[in-house]
């Protein structure tokens, strides 16, 4: 169990400094007011995010770091491979979203993981805090389709 | 958009095959029976999946093959190298559910990306069919959960 959630946080925390370090990098290509907008959040409520993990880590009593989470370094890698081949538009906007929705439900999938094995070892204060980035991550989704649907992904189908 | 339609369903192309190859190798490790069974029929799930995306290639008049979808490669490289460290029982059961539900959602977000775009440039009939396939995954997300919080994450718990 324990070495189970020990791997899961620790992918977590790589997952989330990766995605940090790759937010402005998307962001800087994207054209989309509002997404811009919404990038800048999620950027500040990740660093958050990266600080909750830090504690849930104090109170197992291990180390964040050791862990490489491969997932999300491919889906990086995918993202800007993709991004490579367009140019700055609508299109490249609506692929950035589909880049970040990734990210985000690699998240939702593995916060999950970790929020039920917590509840059930009974680390109810460990499962909260898990809870409350889970939520934020679902909202991000949410607000991510809205954009999408909303204005982003017309332009792109017009382009 | 045509690119990134195109890149999109290639993309997911890559990913259900690569799944595919994947699922048995998990399905082996599982030692919980109704996360076996669960696998067994998401793999055919995903078998009629692929076929989907053939369909869909065809009508966009396109090849199905040519990305390699980095991310799915990824999330499988570190569903191993984690049950490579865990023996068979309630640990790794707990630990596929969690490796699953990331290749899960990993299709949700794609499949809702692509569906969106579909959708947004008039092809009704292609929006349906990843309509189709997104219902598919979402319904073995929640149940790969009902596994896990069932039965499958309280014995992990007591290990």
């Amino acid at each position: 169990m324990d070495e189970f959630m020990e791997h899961t946080i620790q992918d977590l925390y790589s997952a989330e400094k990766q995605a940090l370090q790759a937010m402005p990098q998307l962001a800087q290509r994207v054209q989309n007011e509002q997404l811009r907008e919404a990038f800048q959040l999620h950027q500040r409520e990740t660093e958050g995010q990266v600080i909750r993990l830090e504690q849930i880590a104090k109170q197992l009593g291990i180390d964040p770091d050791g862990e490489t989470c491969l997932a999300m370094q491919g889906l990086i890698e995918e993202a800007q491979d993709l991004l490579d081949q367009l140019e700055a538009g609508p299109l490249a906007d609506a692929a950035i979203i589909g880049a970040a929705q990734k990210m985000e439900h690699y998240e939702i999938a593995s916060y999950g993981t970790a929020r039920t094995l917590a509840q059930q070892a009974g680390q109810t204060q460990i499962a909260d805090l898990l809870e409350t980035t889970l939520d934020e991550e679902k909202a991000t989704d949410e607000k991510l389709t809205r954009i999408a649907t909303g204005s982003v992904n017309q332009k792109a189908a017009q382009a």
